[in-house]
């Protein structure tokens, strides 16, 4: 990872069809770009063809706008959705956080240490617990509350952020808000969002104290795209924590808060590296 | 486990109330047995305190009768019921399946190799299907068919079977059919089921089906207690295996075996080394 | 895995040089066939490029042999080396045990159920304990004792066995000699064996005890190609297991047995597949 | 944990003989101590009898000091030592860096939380690396740097930290020079280092490049108490974390770090919950 300093990324998807992958792969050796590492899987189930590859250009001065247009010529043919990332690329992001400062706290490390190739361009909370955290990262921070009347004016709030700032990804940190549709729809794909128990089970508020009350001996974590339907949206990674009968609910709470940040820092470092594809309400994802 | 030859096992339960480990440890102290092993609990939220304690006789010719006799004096004044069980001891069990072998396989290997301090007394199936694997550990086999009419009549016939085998387990490997109301009851703290799902996530049928469908990136299994809600009864332990895009539902299934076999037979060998209670809806586990 | 009952698996190895990938899916193309799963590696400290391939032939009829031999002649250019397998091919194996059976016992179950795509041509051992559990999966065992004077002949006659079987695959499932210098040479690559610890740690004989006697937290299991150095070839996957200070040596075996059968069935399962690949001492695994 | 405001704990160990626990026990009740939870062990290899306690004092005004004085005289009897620990007491304690930043990171954010009852009195490296860390934190920052001449002043200047804030446990959160044998004598049995590794496996400096040369497919991390035989000392807890071919060393680095914070945050709050005994080489850890 760290030590990749001239690795491209093609990530590119369409419906299955013979010759997919040559498609893909005969572009790149004629542009002299050697692939380092591939992957491909056709969906015989769920249907369409998805594929990933990190090449080195072999020749000096790649033109990227130039292998673009080109290869947009040829995927057309086969009716391509493709994304070029180059190397070193940073994805710029917003993050969203209410109170709790966990995920956010090790989102901010990974961050300073150069470990997620994200550029944090805000954080948006409804409140201003966590103001202090953020100036000490030096990222700016917009505390707009929330109030049943203004619902609304918070979220064109937090959009006109988001645009602003250039943000391909909003990441809701423990964001202890319901967004609207009309909110869910404009983040689609690109909006994910860490539920604190193993989805589907304990949906909704409290989940730590539904899992305590049904008596689990296992708790854990689920990243997920958001969606119009509230904790329903395609799953990116899941985590998992053993818990015991001595554990009460604030237990549960505290031993959470690993398994959660490990797998929400786990799902970011997947989609900024382009290795999550979306279809319909389910993920591919190529693991490292 | 192989080793403790001398171990006998103190479990008991009652009301929290101060003085329930000392009417315990000073009666083994008095009845000069030495304690190798011991977990207590108290539930300061479900209520109720929890104890098990391994223990060696330091004299020769430990009397059990004389030591439950005198126990049982004592344990009343704290309303304790509790259970002495001798070291070696292989607790009589009735496994029933239905086609699927993997669960009855594996529990058949550990007990012919020792591992299971249980003494299978006989195997019951609604199909024919097993009769040979049954046959070469030499176990007898009681194939009793379904039908709609007379699902009573077969349930008395199993019924029959738990009762003149003195069974005081019954252990569901994969059994595909719900209890009856009655049968459960019967059942009630002595029968444990594996479900091949992380619950409560995917009860009731083809949970692999429904995780694919859901696009969970972990399954996993549950082994609990039968109660008359399907799938709702108190859990003993969970387990869990990752999973990905490229697992279509027989994948699921094919790697989903070994997280049942592990899961269930761990539960077996926490309830017969008498490590599981059972409290309401929830289970106090002193794992090893 | 139990649904592609058309899938082809092109495996093949060469030096890095622009080209590796787009001479295998190039001729794919050209051959219309679909591919539906791949993964590439090229390795950038180690060296050496790696691809497999999963297709569907869209065409009726597709020729083996034609594919190969065109295939074939492309490679040349590359100095590839490739390996095709057809669906629901079973490599044909022989397992080699001692008197520890559990290895044994769960290759076979999965065997019977299909579940490894291998053909147990053969079980061989040095004692003749594990006959009847042979004799019950209908597989011709070879009892060769071994004493110390008669050890080459011993190895011989093993080696006739694998010869005659044209088994291409050995496994050692606790087998608990060591093979000769030469019979390892000629077992490159095609012998796989399961240490019960996490190599390098614990080598030699008795890693549970040495394991207890280290007092470690987590034990665990390895399955490695055999080479001329004991305990020192390729690694293909390890498994691992938390105990505690209540876990005496005979506890550490017992609760090793499961994580030694899991880590040898999911290695033959990625080597079975043409997920393994070698390189100097140590593999390329593309997992499912 | 978070809930257990009136949590005592009584930790004791002693040679085994027939008694020990009751001398706790009875003790408690005479007391008027009610028992929440409890845990004894005896060694029946290793030798050595342990026992942790919490209890609730069911009196008003519960006099830790007679206790103590009490206790002391009916433990003399079993030459028992004990330690008797009040509700949310934090233990001082000194973290020793070098360059590496996430494990005091990570500790920090916990002890910031409330989630790990310590209290850190300094930071103490031998590079000025971190000191903008601990200052945002507002604790005491000491740069000692290291001369190979002046090594034994350089501890000296540590020791006189340790002493003058009245540290009782030092943690070493990736300090990267070996401690002298008198500084590790000083500090036997109360200062817990991390290593990155498996150990036994790869001791010794850069223990992800030796996992990389190995190819192993799993890494982890120890933590340990410190003895004078370096990376030998005994063992509290271990991680692990699946690598692959494709994670070069400076992945494994990378990868490492979370299981290191996780390993070593676990070995503390064992460590101050007293959950740890030590024993000969090994410890005797009541989880949880």
């Amino acid at each position: 990872m760290q030590d990749n300093d001239n690795r491209w990324i093609l990530a590119a998807q369409c419906a299955s069809r013979l010759g997919t992958v040559d498609v893909v792969t005969r572009f790149l050796k004629e542009s002299r770009c050697y692939i380092t590492e591939q992957h491909s899987f056709d969906d015989r189930l769920g249907g369409g063809f998805f594929i990933r590859t990190e090449f080195r250009p072999e020749a000096e001065g790649f033109d990227a706008a130039a292998f673009e247009a080109g290869f947009a010529e040829r995927a057309a043919e086969f009716d391509m959705s493709f994304e070029l990332t180059p190397p070193g690329r940073r994805m710029p992001v917003v993050i969203m956080v209410s109170k709790a400062d966990h995920c956010l706290n090790d989102l901010l490390y990974r961050y300073r240490i150069g470990q997620l190739p994200i550029d944090i361009r805000a954080i948006v909370s409804n409140h201003p617990d966590l103001e202090s955290l953020a100036a000490w990262h030096e990222i700016p921070y917009h505390h707009f509350p929330i109030t049943p009347e203004a619902k609304a004016e918070q979220e064109a709030r937090v959009w006109r952020v988001v645009e602003e700032t250039g943000a391909e990804l909003v990441i809701l940190a423990r964001y202890m808000q319901v967004l609207s549709s009309n909110m869910c729809k404009k983040l689609s794909g690109r909006a994910i969002n860490i539920h604190h128990s193993l989805l589907p089970g304990f949906k909704g508020a409290k989940p730590y104290h539904q899992a305590y009350d049904k008596g689990v001996k296992l708790v854990g974590a689920t990243a997920h795209y958001i969606n119009d339907d509230l904790d329903e949206g395609p799953i990116i990674s899941q985590g998992v924590e053993p818990v015991g009968h001595t554990d009460y609910p604030a237990d549960l709470v505290a031993k959470g808060r690993d398994i959660e940040c490990l797998t929400l820092a786990r799902a970011i470092a997947l989609h900024v590296e382009r290795r999550v594809f979306l279809h319909a309400n389910r993920t591919v994802v190529f693991n490292r």
